[in-house]
């Protein structure tokens, strides 16, 4: 994907604050920003989370771990009034040691012009601005090959992920 | 393991703080504490994580992690003036939806006594006071059968876990 900055770098970071990165997706009109300090609505959040189909959780919970997470990313369909949001990923961790992402989504009709990847991208350099040296995740079966193909190492070492469930 | 409850409620509070919790080892004379409060020496962390060979860590990033850390467990054997940390663990997380243990450690010589399972039990009534449903980990090859036998799920729903390393 070829990436076309054409917002003025003044709104950028008015609209989207610090560290905002521009992209575009060929073939349509839309203005694609990652940001990681625009605050979201958290109705539109969870419109978002459900086009991929992921099951509600309770808005109150899910502003709590927002709050407690080690770094959001937003991707915003640029408008100066309106932004909308159609992508996203968090991160929880130390921010030294560990982080882990979680909840990576990118809104269907935007799949498919490799804004996943550029999101990992975004996430990454934010993480390696904070010193980490290794970043975990697990993955759902549908992305293992896109996470191996950005270069992730499953099971490093032969490790391998546990869950426990509560009940 | 049976636990023997030795150590009166005030003691047990001035040095370990809320919610600390004691255990024994049979066949030694030690009194055991868990603590989620007590603050760390981080030469004694540092001496305790090589005995089980894990690399050195610079203090100042330790320090840094610890900070930004959910929780933290230490293990202590009690001592009025001097209690020794005997093991340790920490989480990362939300504190909400997401969890993650990290740095589970015993001490070689108070291995094999099943003080690493009631860490995790420890670890988990905490998590689950917060209101965590999930708890997430990265097991070495060495103790699967141990987070199995406790319970835990491999790669549940052929999740798999993934790892990014800078250079």
């Amino acid at each position: 994907m070829i990436s076309i900055c054409s917002l003025n770098a003044d709104v950028l970071e008015r609209l989207y604050g610090k560290g905002a990165r521009e992209c575009s997706v060929p073939d349509t009109q839309a203005n694609l920003v990652f940001s990681q300090s625009r605050e979201f609505d958290l109705v539109e959040l969870e419109q978002l989370l459900q086009t991929v189909g992921w099951s509600r959780r309770p808005v109150r919970r899910v502003r709590r771990a927002l709050d407690h997470s080690l770094l959001k990313v937003g991707l915003w369909r640029h408008d100066l009034r309106f932004p909308r949001l159609v992508g996203f990923a968090r991160c929880t961790g130390d921010g030294v040691l560990e982080a882990t992402v979680w909840d990576v989504v990118v809104h269907p009709i935007y799949q498919g012009f490799g804004l996943g990847e550029e999101m990992m991208d975004y996430i990454l350099d934010a993480l390696r601005e904070m010193g980490l040296e290794r970043v975990t995740l697990f993955a759902d079966p549908g992305v293992v090959a896109f996470y191996e193909h950005l270069g992730w190492q499953l099971e490093p070492e032969g490790r391998r992920c546990a869950f426990w469930y509560a009940n």
